[in-house]
């Protein structure tokens, strides 16, 4: 007979208690699929309650599924659905969500963990455990940690001679999540201009929050401006030191003709995305727009996902004042989204020159890593068949492909020898013949080997015959 | 004169290099303001470059507002604005954005730190670092990990009583982040129906999204159904199991009745947000709506920021399979925004009974807390002014007072004297005589000589004279 243990001066009803008892003893399959239940009449004399309880338990089991009732024989256990995760499975969890393997990512910005100080931010991190306990698990202002914001700043002033007051920074869990925030911001009557080609995930952003957004085709020197001002955007987003996948730099030119259109109307802006600009192998860096905008309409957004690693979501934003102080008055009701144990450890490890020190060793592992992919390719029969479109900048170089394969052919005939790539026209709003067989070579996690094994099966591909 | 290193080699032209020297001077005040700057031909003279190269370099600073010009006399160092940051601060920064300092907080819900494990969450957290650091670097899945989902699967399970595969949970930096995914998985044209009184901040979300939403009165079982019906709303916002601030347990019927409201028609849900249910003090938890619902039609969210700390951002939503389908091939591009360290931390704490002990530990704690300030406003003169509205749960208590004073008045005054407390009305959209003259107490995190000072101050108050 069934056992349970029921409390009669608690204030949960009898009939609750036995109900919760067997519903437990069901999902734990101690009571097992098609298995009866005692009759009400015996359960209640056994129990010692009466049957009116019993009858209400039985009923509320029955109205959820868990068990199942058969005229003038009684009630049954129901066979749970797959669906429902059993609490001693048999087997492992195995998520429904998995990515495929693959033996070469030429696709994902792969920090190589070996190039990482991970024993500085491990270090980093001990020391901060050992902290002042109630700074470390105190509420973080709605715009982050001072120590981070302070950090930042610095970091911007050195890196990039950007003057910034840690009041115009707001910390967030990356920039996906700032640019949610940004649309609040600026509000869902705003038009955003995007890049095209571009980042696919900013129009996805846009797309997903529902706001109107128009992808501007780029000329040589960046986003056009004859095409965005006969658009009826009034925030535009860029990245003027380094376009991805383009790798274009834009000029001083075209960065004052973007100012001047932005200052011709009030309510336009500039977001600024200055990702990857850490990475410039010749030359100075390029400085942001940010720096030559005098009338506070560049929205500058930066990641540390991709210089530590991705596993540390922790971007920031830098608003103008006014957008700040519009920020103040209308979302800093939202907590801010990063724990205070990364932004401790983060600030640390910015203030300790560890950042600059990472970044420098990184450029040279980029380097190098782009100078043996290309020499590979440039050794190899593919050097007649493709041409490297790149400017020593970023983790990544374009690959013009002389084929008759249609893009989508190319990139799933190398899914099908597990290689993982993507091309041009991936990134493409409108298509454009100039962007076509155009394959994007992100070098940053791959080893020779994966190289060798790129290259042969891409000469493969390329084979005449093939075509 | 000036000292510019300037590099002949360098693919940066030699204007931005000068250009870049004199603004870094200016910004760490090396050049002060009103400071002359040497001519054009001195300096051409003295670095050996062109006047055209010194001239390209000081309109550039022009431009942007380093230096001013005075008609005959030359180039000046310009006086920034206090709103740019000085590199080398003779002050420290202190942030424009604080809040301010008060002597009792009755509206945090402060987790008291000396309560929380810390040393085991540490010992966790050091652990967590001396894993594989491949696996702690990784690019997180866009739902969580899934040690974490597994850990939140078999805690629902113990606690809550519901059956969820960790294929349907989704890990996000707290509830608002996750409250912006719901409002695009379920689309802008949602209506959301959230209880009167209830929390402001779900309220500013919507708001702040600029989607619809009702604010739809109670009455004591809880949202009033007839109400929802007559509005347009196809999206209910709920807290069954202790309704903030009210208290309020919603009673099996409503319950019922809300599950026959939204089976009622295919695009309806209900979002069961069940912050604070593992805090109640008699009897056995409240089960969540989540477990009598047969149809999928719950949307589960909940927090491990009270229960652990607020600055360890993690919480989780629970989505019946169809919309976990649809958030798979619409959203999942967004990245989790959750860092690997606090996951794994996180879900081991999970796994080993920690929480479980936490939560027992912290109720015993809030028991106490509750009881202790019950019986002081009790003894005091306070007894036949006011009265307390409670239900042995959560980490507040309504203290109803008898008083001319508005509720503005009476939080103001309080504020005079350095108590931070609010009142029921500022939690409802409309206003309703029944909710004033009631102030919000939270105990969580109030010494014994917090609760004197405060029943002093609010005994002072209500003096007759006062009123």
């Amino acid at each position: 007979m069934i056992t349970v243990n029921l409390d009669r001066d608690s204030s949960t009803s009898l009939y609750i208690q036995l109900y919760e008892s067997l519903k437990r003893d069901i999902i734990i399959r101690k009571l097992l699929p098609n298995e009866a239940l005692p009759s009400k009449r015996a359960l209640s004399e056994h129990l010692g309650i009466s049957i009116k309880t019993i009858e209400n338990a039985y009923s509320q089991l029955l109205l959820e599924g868990y068990i199942y009732s058969v005229e003038k024989k009684g009630y049954y256990v129901n066979a749970l659905s797959d669906y429902r995760v059993r609490s001693n499975p048999t087997k492992p969890y195995v998520s429904k969500y998995t990515d495929e393997d693959y033996l070469v990512d030429l696709k994902a910005n792969k920090n190589s963990m070996e190039m990482f100080p991970v024993s500085t931010w491990y270090r980093i991190m001990r020391e901060t455990l050992s902290y002042d306990t109630t700074r470390l698990w105190d509420t973080v202002p709605f715009n982050g940690l001072s120590e981070l914001r302070i950090a930042i700043a610095r970091h911007l002033l050195d890196f990039r001679g950007m003057e910034v007051s840690p009041d115009q920074i707001i910390v967030g869990a990356g920039t996906e999540y700032l640019y949610a925030r940004l649309i609040q911001l600026l509000g869902r009557d705003t038009s955003f201009a995007v890049e095209d080609p571009g980042y696919t995930k900013i129009r996805a952003i846009y797309h997903s929050n529902q706001v109107n957004y128009r992808a501007i085709p780029l000329d040589k020197n960046g986003i056009r401006i004859d095409l965005l001002k006969q658009s009826d955007c009034n925030v535009v987003h860029v990245s003027p030191a380094h376009h991805f996948p383009l790798g274009l730099v834009m000029p001083i030119a075209r960065r004052l003709e973007l100012l001047s259109w932005v200052n011709a109307q009030k309510d336009r802006y500039i977001i600024e995305d200055d990702y990857d600009s850490e990475y410039r192998y010749h030359g100075m860096p390029v400085p942001p727009l940010y720096n030559i905008d005098v009338r506070s309409k560049v929205i500058y957004m930066n990641t540390f996902s991709k210089c530590i690693a991705p596993a540390v979501r922790i971007s920031f934003m830098v608003l103008p004042e006014a957008l700040m102080e519009r920020y103040l008055s209308t979302l800093s009701f939202y907590s801010c989204s990063v724990s205070s144990f990364d932004q401790f450890t983060l600030a640390k490890f910015i203030e300790g020159n560890y950042l600059e020190r990472h970044i420098n060793h990184m450029k040279r592992y980029y380097i190098k890593q782009r100078d043996d992919v290309i020499r590979s390719i440039s050794q190899s029969s593919l050097a007649d068949k493709t041409r490297i479109i790149e400017d020593a900048a970023g983790t990544h170089f374009l690959l013009k492909v002389n084929t008759s394969l249609s893009d989508e052919e190319l990139i799933s005939r190398l899914k099908e020898k597990k290689i993982l790539i993507s091309c041009l026209s991936e990134y493409c709003e409108h298509k454009n013949p100039l962007y076509e067989s155009t394959l994007i070579v992100n070098y940053s996690g791959i080893t020779p080997g994966q190289i060798r094994y790129f290259i042969t099966e891409l000469e493969t591909l390329l084979q005449p015959y093939s075509a």
